[in-house]
């Protein structure tokens, strides 16, 4: 039996608030400045780590975060359920169909991601290798700067993909699917590492068994566990106090399949992040309890794993600039060249490959944690240690910025700009959601160099993966066509309203035909957006629904843009808005 | 800088589990047989505690509770966390205002309920100090003897208090007024006894000082800084991502004033239970924030808490009955006493009196934490604090059921306890009132004895006077027969719609046949009342349409309980329910 002593009490309480303080304050600032929460919060912790309140106020920072003790313990354990918990509601938000669909480029930009960061790192470090550690350890250490590379940085990934609100877009999907196949091999090759550290060779069997192990194990959560949640889950709702059952009950799955990937030799996160994608498949997770989960999860255990990056290194002592910014330029240019390559072979315009590579050259989040183990084995220096850190936060900090960078575009067009009275259907006779999508895009026809028929053929291949009802009576089907240059919007008002298989179940009366330009994924967001933004208030549907013409129903937008000032200004609103809307709330 | 190793991640993750996963399933299991589910949750940590699991399976025991590890330390972090915050929402659910109004029956009640068992206490330990320890301390000894009987279980009652919705009742305030009021000064005289032992004497102006910060720093919790935070949430919400932003916020103001207490003298969990109730006081906290905060807390933090207890102690090693008796019988008896003492005094009635002492004499949970300290410093044997420990368990389960013996008033019987499998009709054949009442009635009368035909001559009966269709899709024909002494609903559910005459004009998809007994007016005033309330919402009303199984149907039928709180508590609330739903309420 342990028990806390009064002065670690205060002290560990101050230190949480004090990190969960400064990381919300950080990331308030930065999402103000348009910039990911995630990076304010990892500077939040280098201005409370070792190299700002640590030269400061040295007394105030040994007292606060007392290194050894059992409160940096305590807060160690916290981290680890922070990052554990942020894959699991990442998972929650991801949607498998659209993942199984990726096809080709995820699978050729996950291989070279690996395969190219990881040769750039073998060889620099088999010809130097004195530059990173011991030369006693030349195949463990090159083996071990290969891996540093060539791993992304999934919670980093994922938490950006959350707070810019792309986490469910197509461009979303890729990212983080790749992100996590390309980590899932970093992991492999590192508990092969671990292998050769510990015994001195390669035990192929092992590694066989390891890899198939992964692979298993992947396949079972994604197939019969989620199949065996998807059946307890009505149960569970109807039998315990809801919505507390269902949250013990996720969150306990969510720790049993992080101990299991755990377990395996690949990291707890990688478990915690399937069983969020096999539990958020279930079309019985209400909204409500999602939403419970994610902002606790978000707001209490996330940022105290962001600011703990900062905490763990003091940035200006033992600085090797050389290193770090070494091992910066071969990830950015490993990451970034493969999404090039990648794309090239599978036909992906060069602006998305390298929004995409800079996306997965968020790297080193999990080198750190490799790093520790290094360092401890002796295979790497301190020095190497420090730019593997410095390198994490870099690319963490720099890889949001290149994304917006590749993703702006040229004008934000907004919806009031873009729907036209010619464009307009007060009176949709279809009933079912392929007749309106034909009938809408005859209409989108009338303006567009494309006939109706493949117009609605493309939305119906995009509506195939994932339907476009986003409930409150509203549905957004869409598509991004090569052939146009300029965002089309088609309204059409139905009163019988038409299934389009919303979560909440209720049919669509108000019907957007969305059509953007494939250079430009951009409009797209933006038009979502608005269009949810506007549209979820109910007073302003009920506004439409009874009147019919043209101008009525722009008063009525106008009315939305009138309540929603600032509307969509960053991406962050839809959700944001979402949140707050009335009666989603009740999910 | 510490890490965790594969194996620590492993079993702490599977220890979590266990311990989250058989506190629900135990806590369930309480609340379906109307118990309250804290006390199946302590019982849970008995089963997989050394008592049970440590008996039947020790290898597993001691590999999934390893003691004296990082592990052990790490579920003691998560531990204190729970309880801290725990208090927190206790505070956030405590109305103020009532607590000030409560007047002299409730400072009565601490100061008899402190003095009475502290004097029995110290007296009989006075007289027998070689029962419960060394008597080379017998000062001291008798000091925590006392201390222990004085001190109530402020967790456990808040929790009790949340599972019988009785927290914000009068009752409950003045229960969890008191129990307050009563631990501060427990923790008070436990700051002076640790002084007793480490100086060997009693400094009369430190425990001037101590008395006087807690009270000052109550005071200015409850004012200022209540009045502080009033002014900041409006900002705090209006700035940052909402609902996040109060998220992060309130629990971080939660762990800076627990930090106080703790510095002060006093146990952490007052000042987490004053920041709630200086934050839940804020008009501007709103029900979707608190809902978070309270959900996360009270079905992931708080059954952590709970199942510990039993996790601590073997409780069948070294048991010693007499002393165990001898704690409760002093406990009971001290603490139900005082509430009778202060009632006669203040002129509340014996039944009230007894009631409210029945709560009062959960104790033990913090004397579990005094008894750690008292064994650590050799005062008490390792009996007494067996002892202790079982005290905090017998009189925590015992408090409840108590408070239900003198809370009996007649039953009411609700909704959701009346309605059964076997009374469900997912797809009825009728296509007219006439014969859905028939249908209905034949199964009615598998419960009841009674023929169908006799059933629907009743209820036709009572049809022909005014017809039963409520509207929105709802019919409740009823009846109230003489020949039955419990009430049933049969529920039938017709796709297609049958004409009940309501004032809306549409079909009743959903009808409620009820049959309350003759002697028991309110039973079916109850019954219609909360059918009303939850199907009138068109939520729940659409969920029930499209599923057909008796446990979608529970489910929905829960989430109608789970958006009304409190529903029909008494009959005028159909009304303020109607006016209050939840989407007007976001207005």
């Amino acid at each position: 039996m342990v028990s806390f002593g009064k002065n670690e009490i205060i002290i560990l309480f101050l230190s949480i608030s004090l990190m969960l303080g400064t990381a919300r304050v950080f990331g308030e600032i930065f999402r103000r400045i348009k910039l990911p929460p995630v990076v304010g919060e990892i500077l939040a912790g280098i201005l409370i780590g070792p190299t700002i309140l640590g030269r400061i106020a040295p007394d105030f920072f040994s007292w606060i975060f007392p290194t050894g003790t059992r409160i940096a313990f305590s807060i160690e354990v916290l981290i680890l359920l922070g990052v554990t918990f942020l894959l699991f509601i990442a998972g929650l938000e991801v949607n498998l169909t659209s993942v199984l669909k990726q096809g080709s480029f995820v699978l050729l930009l996950s291989a070279f991601s690996i395969a190219i960061p990881f040769a750039m790192g073998t060889m620099v470090s088999w010809f130097n290798p004195g530059l990173f550690g011991s030369t006693a350890n030349k195949v463990a250490l090159s083996f071990f700067i290969g891996i540093t590379l060539s791993i992304t940085a999934l919670p980093i990934i994922a938490k950006i993909l959350l707070d810019l609100n792309l986490i469910k877009t197509d461009f979303g999907v890729q990212l983080l699917s790749s992100a996590m196949i390309n980590d899932i091999f970093g992991w492999l090759f590192f508990a092969i590492l671990i292998q050769l550290i510990e015994t001195g060779a390669v035990n192929v069997p092992t590694v066989i068994r390891t890899v198939l192990l992964t692979i298993i194990t992947a396949i079972l959560i994604l197939t019969l566990i989620r199949h065996l949640i998807n059946k307890t889950l009505p149960w569970i709702q109807a039998k315990t106090a809801w919505p507390g059952g269902v949250i013990s009950f996720t969150i306990i799955i969510g720790m049993i399949l992080a101990s299991i990937t755990e377990r395996i030799g690949i990291h707890a996160i990688f478990g915690a992040f399937l069983a969020g994608v096999a539990i958020g498949e279930s079309p019985h997770l209400r909204e409500h309890t999602r939403e419970i989960i994610e902002q606790f999860i978000n707001n209490i255990f996330a940022p105290l794993f962001f600011v703990s990056i900062g905490l763990r290194i003091d940035f200006i002592e033992h600085f090797n600039l050389f290193l770090a910014l070494l091992f910066i330029v071969l990830v950015l240019t490993g990451k970034i060249g493969s999404a090039v390559i990648a794309g090239k072979i599978a036909g992906v315009s060069l602006r998305e490959s390298l929004l995409i590579g800079s996306g997965m050259s968020a790297s080193g989040a999990m080198g750190i944690i490799l790093g520790l183990f290094a360092l401890q084995f002796n295979i790497i220096n301190p020095e190497t240690f420090e730019a593997i850190v410095i390198m994490a936060l870099c690319t963490s900090l720099l890889s949001s910025p290149l994304m917006k960078f590749f993703m702006r575009s040229k004008e934000q067009l907004s919806l009031i700009e873009t729907i036209d009275s010619k464009l307009f259907i007060p009176a949709l006779r279809s009933r079912t959601a392929g007749d309106a999508i034909a009938e809408l895009s005859e209409i989108a026809a009338r303006k567009i160099k494309l006939d109706g028929a493949t117009i609605a053929e493309r939305v119906l291949e995009r509506e195939s993966l994932m339907s476009t009802g986003i409930g409150d009576q509203v549905a957004v089907p869409h598509a991004r066509l090569s052939e146009v240059q300029k965002s089309s919007v088609v309204i059409g008002i139905s009163e019988e309203g038409i299934d389009f298989n919303a979560y909440d179940g209720k049919p669509a009366h108000l019907i957007f035909l969305i059509l953007t330009p494939l250079s430009d994924p951009d409009a797209q967001i933006q038009l979502l957006c608005e269009i949810s933004t506007i549209f979820q208030q109910r007073d302003i549907r009920e506004e439409i629904l009874h009147g019919t013409t043209f101008s009525e129903f722009m008063s009525a937008v106008k009315m939305g843009y009138y309540m929603n000032p600032n509307i969509c200004a960053t991406p962050k609103d839809i959700d944001r808005l979402r949140r707050e809307s009335p009666e989603k709330r009740q999910g």
